[in-house]
């Protein structure tokens, strides 16, 4: 995967997915050295960079009369109803009765049927692929699927367009899609990614040590965004892409949150703010003169 | 004043004040005909347009020894605190005791002198307009002065370069300074100003109704930010430019707040929604194919 099939996946979303913009800031403005730009996917439909994957995924698969399942609680399941409504597909969510109703009654309002079982996510899990083997629906994996994956990167074909001088990228990690996706846009450009963890969701921490992608425990701040357990193939593979892998605390993202609102009243939601918790903890520390574009990409 | 005088304020802010992004929606996003995109000035420092004509002002008038003083409570306040700091002058703001000391905190956190005054917000005035007499100091208006609606201007030249198609511009209405402003901006330009006011702040219906402006009473959702008793002078000069003048109930105004989280991730205060009220009300209907701009002007 490359600029190439990211390019196909602008063509695929453009007209559904908002192009979000790029905010650039004064300096000091958020107390951190380096000319900072924000990229604002958390205005995107639903409030998260996921629609983006999703749009791509269901523009440019073939959906069954089925419509697509995805099994979640959460922003990439909101984003697959989102996305389906769009397009004109079914989608069933599937969401264990332990999350709230609060995160099922906006998959409904989309059109989406909601289905809950009982357990934790493992059981959505299987649900899912018991419902994709006997219905023929699609399988939506919020992560680790090549249409997802370079949808997620047309974000940052957007900031190289809008910001050509841009030196480094600051993206957060859970599963790692939008990791792969930043990757894949700017392979060949000669920019610095920057992959930003929380210590409760080390996924990608915890596989660079392993040598391997390898099931982790996760929890804290951002475990309802960032909560993968485990990496996926696509973000392992870009592994020697990455200039740097930080791991920062959840007193680190509350304090990023709350400077986000102060600087630019913006209200992200932990996620959304992990990657910029990495410059205004120190973890990350740009020079005078670079140029820092941060995802702020998430506001659930 | 005109379109130049706009371009100078522009040149006088540039570095200091934000070039705030224009949010192009898809169709149908906020349940409204026509192409929209907002233009969020609740991004900038301080959550509100107001830094523009703040910074314009303290950037072309000679600012004395005794630097700025201002009556305000809200964001204009605010913005001249902000301005002063950036551009290294000693800023006074009066506030009455009647305003919640939530107000002065931020006041006081830029650097600025925060002198209460017993009473309400006359008194106040009466005191800024005292120091000024006694120090020599720079008074700040709000709204009536050609430097500060110059500034109000910048945001209107801005949605121009950034979307050179747009038929319509919709903004809110208190003292007329960002009324004014874009009238400067987009004059000789064919383009409609729309001007919004809540029933509870009518100061231009109040001047239109009357054939000049007059004093009236002020309340409701938004008064703290368009609560201006009397429409500025350089509004009135404007009036022939203006479309349509609207005004719109709380009741909408609370439910384009609601809309603007729900769609677009966007914390806007009544003021700050005051503007797209005229369209998700109705009061307001484009044509299916124009583009209008909507100032999401504050998010205080």
């Amino acid at each position: 995967m490359g600029p190439d099939d990211v390019a196909a996946a602008a063509d695929r979303i453009v007209g559904h997915v908002r192009r979000t913009p790029l905010l650039t800031l004064e300096g000091g403005a958020l107390g951190v050295p380096g000319r900072l730009a924000l990229k604002l996917d958390l205005l995107q439909p639903t409030g998260s960079f996921k629609v983006r994957g999703a749009t791509s995924l269901l523009a440019g698969a073939r959906v069954p009369p089925a419509g697509v399942v995805a099994a979640s609680g959460g922003n990439f399941g909101l984003a697959v109803a989102w996305a389906a409504r769009a397009l004109g597909h079914r989608a069933t969510i599937v969401v264990p009765d332990s999350s709230p109703a609060s995160k099922r009654d906006p998959l409904a309002a989309l059109g989406a049927e909601v289905e809950v079982v009982p357990g934790v996510y493992a059981d959505a899990l299987d649900r899912a692929d018991h419902l994709v083997a006997t219905t023929g629906a699609l399988r939506a994996h919020a992560y680790d699927d090549p249409l997802v994956v370079a949808g997620q990167g047309t974000a940052a074909a957007e900031v190289l367009e809008d910001l050509g001088t841009v030196d480094t990228v600051v993206v957060a990690v859970g599963g790692g899609g939008l990791l792969a996706g930043t990757c894949a846009a700017l392979r060949g450009r000669g920019r610095r990614v920057v992959a930003v963890e929380t210590d409760g969701c080390p996924t990608l921490r915890v596989a660079l040590d392993a040598g391997e992608p390898v099931d982790t425990e996760v929890g804290g701040l951002a475990v309802s965004a960032l909560g993968a357990r485990r990496l996926g193939d696509h973000a392992w593979a870009v592994r020697d892409e990455i200039h740097v892998a930080l791991t920062v605390p959840d007193e680190a993202v509350a304090d990023a949150q709350a400077r986000l609102w102060g600087a630019c009243r913006l209200r992200a939601e932990p996620a959304g703010a992990t990657a910029l918790a990495a410059l205004t903890s120190g973890a990350y520390v740009p020079d005078p003169g670079e140029t820092v574009a941060i995802w702020v990409c998430g506001a659930n």
